[in-house]
């Protein structure tokens, strides 16, 4: 069968061209992305030996494993990942983030909530007498937990939990009840099927009193069968749009008794005669949840730069349409159009990662003040990692998608592997915080700044520019300076941020109450906030590319790609920057220039630049995104496996086609006519 | 276990409220969008024989079916379709398309492109000798064909096919072959296991010499057998996004040879001794592919609007965040965030509506002038029907995953619905024709337009509007009219135009080749291509409102919402209306007011606006927007049914779980602390 004519290229001729082409060394970006060479040596050390492990090299493709497969391997291969960290002595969070990263390539580790959530949980809330208890259990795995807040109708908003867990002082133990349908706890990973406790978040009642949410140790399976307690109403929730290897689930619970130290005591308690003890201070939780907000922006810059590799790859090979009649058909990464779609989002991937870096940074900074006592930073830390959590996962995932379709048809299949991505970081715009909820905590503290300015106070570092003078006028020539682009983001956001201020005012003074002002100016509000956290971006990457310690060429790319991510930002919103004619007509035409004049400049590197993200070929799973860009070949491979072809003529066939031909008398009965 | 507490209720009470309060009667409303009570009956009378199938009310819910029962479910469906079509004389084909759409929702029927595409290709390229051999054979389904088009390395440009057809003189036979890799057919639809038979784009060559791609009747499968033929290797491509229940195929041909009389004669033609005869007219053929574009337009109407039911009903149903301290939480459609979310997309989903159902009706009356020879209006109608697939398609497509988004985590499940309708819909991105190559076709047709204005020419009516004075400003005022939205649009969409021409002029003029011009000012071109699209779609849906003959109140609820339309259209975009200051800053402000008020217009109608639709919930197929508003119990039995529930310790736990356990001396061996 023609088989000559099918067969694998070393190396595809275009994408061998564009590596000799380009004008930086991809090593020298991969090893300022990632903090130096060493680094990277054992990054690539650790993929590399995730890459020889039986339960990844011998296991079905993703696209072709069941939901039952992806969940068992998901627990073969999290066991793998154990044994082989206490093997290799691995104790690093890096390392271990890449060899999880390696091993579970968009998938879901099903003790991550345990190792990630809950011991950490019980090591921050737990009295010493609870650690002591429990640690050793849940370290070596005796208990295995997940975190279990959410119900069937709450969710971000925790005060409306219904679970109740009320002490009973005779017997010394509290009593957990689901006590509506809407009190279901719904949604927690890995708790359908794979743990025997939990963290459990209910409303805790003593003396006849409600004291509001609190977190109890709640068991849920035998420790030895596994099997569910009486009491105990659990299992999965069923398929999701992806997450196919997490049994997030469902628990109902109905008068199960539960002993009173498994309520975790270290800041509040309840004594043996029932009296409840107040914690000193309700802020120190909100730290876990600043850093797992924060962690989220490094993630979804991940899965961008994933998805612009397979896109930019791709458009590298595929050749579609003439450029002059009966010529070569080119390469499609040549059209401006391509471009347009691709280079933006490559610029957006690496401006997620500088400020997903940044964040975790101010993050570490700020919790060693807090540590000592000093809590001033905290509202500016919370509100800045809560609106950038949502302004990244929005565009990220968004951003996938863009990629995906920029694919074409191909892009469709799951053999591309952008479905895998999309589907496992677009649950980032709602887990942790709904987007549009976080982003009015953005903007509730931007508000409150805002009536600072006009009080003439002063505000803190990362929100000082929203006292800039909004009567100035943009400085922007055709020479596009950083500065000019960082006035400009900051000018935006802070007018939008004075308007929405104003509008909540305004609202007010026509006689609505606080609240409801508050939500006929929160449309205004998420505007300012998105202005707020596009400035913090954009500030961001302009100051790493001009601190950053790189040679002449790679600085000059980072440059380009730093300018495109401002410019093209600029034009997508172009509304909100001319609305007060802050640019003249003119310099529009300047940055509209710009923006094309920009892409011609990184059409030459942007197979380098994705190059240097320096991910595995088994991380992509992508049969267009792969290194050697053999797209046809593998497409060809990947359809011939397909399970449905393991038979040439399947059984229905004879069950629902003949039947639909039967009793038509003109058919001859003959194989070919 | 608390079963008192789980129940179903009549009618959820928000959802009673909402449909009690609202300002319209629904029923006048869907016998409008329906063209009258007559049809919406005959709508409901079959929609309802389709829930009394057994394949429909005895089948595994959607998000539970493996691949292979979903593609023998749909087979099983295609029969009892066609069985039932028979006995109740169902000819009409407004008829069909809803018993299609009820028996598959959001799913495709295996012989949709047989009776779709392939009969009617016959009919249409087939000389009569032809027509009378095989189309007896493809009605009585002897032969079962798909269009075979695309390529693994081919798509939209159809001329780069590298699939051959050589005629062979001496033994009246075409040679079929695939003589690359990349020439593998790819992605046609039920091509892998269902068809015997396709027609088959390949280029012809005769006596030496390539006549460009032509179609031929090419057999794959025995006809009694159906086992594959030899010189015939095809299967399936394997998983994808969605279109689980199709066996898109791949094939290859090998020296595989066809009789003479299976070329498609009747324009071009191969004679017996070899000669090659052209067609009298190449443009003919275009017809089909306009009308497939066409309805592509409601088709992405139809999935919006069945995701803003969901959206919109449980936004009415879900109640989050307590307004006052203490006060009882908030139905979240009550938030404006959340109405500035779905209120736009439900305009949009009219708006689309109207608009497939204005550029089909335009299809049938160019159609017959093009059938009485007057071919002149045929660029305009096929400038519109590419671009407005495109324009509908992406719009329809992102705003489906909005409205999920929208639903929170819940949107995730599949038991939301929305996973389902998003990747049913989103491949209309790019088949027939990819979104960014049908927008530069309307663009290459305005760029064309502009010109002739540079001249002083007269258009035709679609486009007549580029001749606008662009030096006028907005009449905008308070009333924020039809009239002036109307202007603001074709202002944007003849400036754009203007510009992209420009641009285009500019390049030439600096030495480049037309099409490098082209190229370089291609994402301008874009701009102006949907902003003309975007115009249509304003214009329609104002003319269908104005002339609409309904009540008032359903007048005055159409009104607001092509208002909103078009004043969210303008502040989405507004940057495209400010560049050249044709709002003042003063109008601005207007419509940014006027935005919010349009939002709190709709807030009493949006659930009575989206009921109009009149979708069952059986084609919903959704938890989150039935109509009696049962959510959470629906959600709570979707997850107890989850197949991973069937046993309550899985036997992974023993696999995989325990062994992770082993070796913890610290682990009590007892079943709770």
């Amino acid at each position: 069968m023609a088989s000559a004519s099918i067969q694998k290229m070393a190396m595809n001729p275009d994408l061998a061209k564009e590596r000799r082409n380009a004008s930086f060394h991809v090593e020298n970006l991969t090893n300022y992305i990632y903090h130096g060479t060493e680094r990277v040596k054992r990054k690539r050390y650790i993929q590399n030996i995730a890459q020889q492990e039986d339960c990844i090299k011998n296991s079905k493709p993703w696209a072709f494993r069941t939901r039952q497969e992806e969940y068992e391997l998901s627990l073969n291969k999290a066991n793998h990942i154990l044994k082989r960290q206490k093997e290799l002595s691995m104790t690093d969070e890096v390392d271990k983030f890449y060899f999880n990263e390696a091993m579970l390539p968009n998938e879901n580790n099903p003790m991550g909530l345990h190792f990630g959530m809950v011991i950490p949980t019980i090591e921050k809330h737990g009295t010493p007498e609870q650690k002591e208890k429990f640690l050793p259990l849940a370290k070596g795995m005796k208990i295995i937990g997940t975190y279990v807040q959410t119900e069937l109708g709450h969710g971000t908003f925790i005060r409306g939990l219904e679970t109740t867990a009320t002490f009973d002082q005779k017997t010394q133990e509290f009593v957990m009840n689901s006590p509506t349908l809407s009190s279901t706890k719904y949604w927690p990973g890995n708790l359908g099927k794979t743990v025997n406790y939990c963290v459990l978040m209910a409303q805790l009642y003593t003396q006849g009193k409600c004291h509001g949410p609190h977190m109890f140790l709640c068991p849920l399976r035998d420790l030895v069968t596994h099997q569910s307690l009486p009491g105990v109403e659990l299992g999965d929730i069923g398929p999701k749009f992806g997450y196919r290897g997490n049994d997030n689930g469902f628990l109902r619970l109905n008068n199960f008794r539960i002993p009173h130290d498994h309520m975790l005591m270290r800041y509040s308690k309840v004594l043996k005669d029932g009296t409840y003890i107040k914690p000193e201070n309700t802020k120190l939780s909100y730290g876990s949840m600043v850093m797992i907000r924060a962690s989220i922006v490094g993630m979804t810059a991940r899965a961008l730069s994933q998805a612009c590799v397979i896109a930019i790859r791709y458009s590298a090979v595929r050749r579609q349409t003439e450029v002059s009649p009966g010529g070569p058909e080119a390469q499609i990464l040549d059209y401006q159009t391509q471009q347009y779609k691709l280079f933006p989002l490559l610029a957006s991937a690496y401006a997620f990662t500088f400020a997903g870096q940044a964040v975790q940074a101010s993050f570490l900074q700020i919790s060693k003040e807090i540590e000592a006592g000093n809590l001033q930073q905290m509202p500016v830390l919370h509100a800045l990692a809560a609106g950038l959590k949502a302004f990244s996962s929005w565009t990220c995932s968004a951003g996938v998608e863009v990629c995906r379709m920029s694919c074409g048809g191909h892009g469709y299949s799951l053999a591309s592997g952008l479905p895998k991505i999309y589907t496992n970081i677009t649950p980032s715009c709602t887990y942790e915080g709904e987007n549009t909820v976080m982003m009015l905590q953005t903007a509730r503290f931007l508000s409150k700044c805002a009536m600072k300015v006009q009080k003439g106070e002063k505000l803190p570092g990362l929100v000082s520019y929203l006292s800039t003078d909004l009567t100035k006028k943009s400085c922007m020539t055709a020479d596009v300076t950083f500065d000019c682009l960082v006035k400009a983001y900051q000018h935006r956001a802070a007018r939008l941020t004075k308007a929405a201020a104003a509008a909540i005012q305004r609202y007010m003074n026509d006689g609505q109450s606080p609240a409801e002002a508050f939500n006929m100016a929160s449309t205004q509000l998420i505007w300012a906030a998105k202005a707020h956290c596009h400035q913090y971006v954009v500030n961001v990457f302009v100051n790493t590319v001009t601190k950053a310690k790189v040679d002449k060429n790679t600085g000059a790319v980072l440059t380009t790609l730093c300018k495109l991510y401002a410019v093209n930002g600029i034009l997508e919103n172009l509304g909100e920057f001319l609305q007060d004619q802050f640019f003249s007509c003119d310099q529009v035409d300047i940055l509209t220039r710009k923006l094309m004049t920009l892409l011609a400049e990184v059409r030459p590197d942007a197979v380098a630049l994705v190059d240097a993200f320096d991910f595995p070929d088994s991380v992509l799973e992508s049969c267009l995104g792969r290194y050697d860009g053999n797209v046809y070949y593998a497409l060809y491979q990947y359809a011939k496996s397909s399970p449905l072809n393991e038979q040439d003529v399947l059984d229905s066939f004879h069950k629902y086609i003949q039947p639909m031909r039967e009793g038509q008398a003109s058919s001859p009965a003959q194989a070919r006519l």
